[in-house]
């Protein structure tokens, strides 16, 4: 469980603060590093897309497969890669598993990359 | 020349569009995937983060290479990989090359992550 959880650990102690702001410490480059590592491919990039797109903010692992030319198993790998980022949560109901983006996540993305207005 | 750009190419046709909006074809998801590469290690994220983090914005190399136990060269191949990624960008004056953010390239990641409003 712990490793879903490493996008929050980054940022809980000064959430979302800026890369213009305070310095990162070696551990916490350590643990954001990996937050873009899942977002370093292509496939992960277009799944993230697709369920943060969504109609309902849902997509069914079925759907998601569906759209690419990889086999099943490697589009779970990738969303595997992207749950234990802690970016997407997945909800197994009956025959499927459906998966959104974890609430917050993309915007303590979004206060890292954000620059200091202009004076 | 081309490989600087890649961020801007990305982001220039429907600049900002945040990841829960269009989809991205294959060919935006393979650079920009790059971009996340570059961000992808621990070192590359704090001297990007003391790039952004500095008194007027720009820091020289000496003073970066010295912040870190990486030899020059490992640190030089950090910052040309951040630069090949349209991150930032190296002046040369004299001894030493001055890094500095590019502008914008920030603010156009921090679009990316923008969710939309709950309404």
């Amino acid at each position: 469980m712990a490793k879903s959880l490493e996008l929050e650990d980054v940022t809980q102690a000064g959430c979302c603060a800026p890369l213009s702001g305070p310095l990162l410490n070696e551990d916490e480059s350590i643990e954001l590093s990996k937050v873009f590592k899942a977002l370093a491919d292509p496939v992960r990039l277009r799944l993230l897309n697709m369920i943060a797109a969504s109609d309902g903010g849902e997509m069914c692992v079925c759907d998601l497969t569906g759209a690419f030319e990889q086999t099943a198993a490697t589009i779970s790998h990738h969303l595997k890669v992207l749950r234990e980022a802690g970016l997407i949560t997945g909800d197994r109901r009956g025959t499927w598993v459906y998966y959104r983006v974890v609430p917050g996540a993309l915007t303590r993305l979004s206060g890292l990359f954000t620059e200091p207005a202009l004076t």
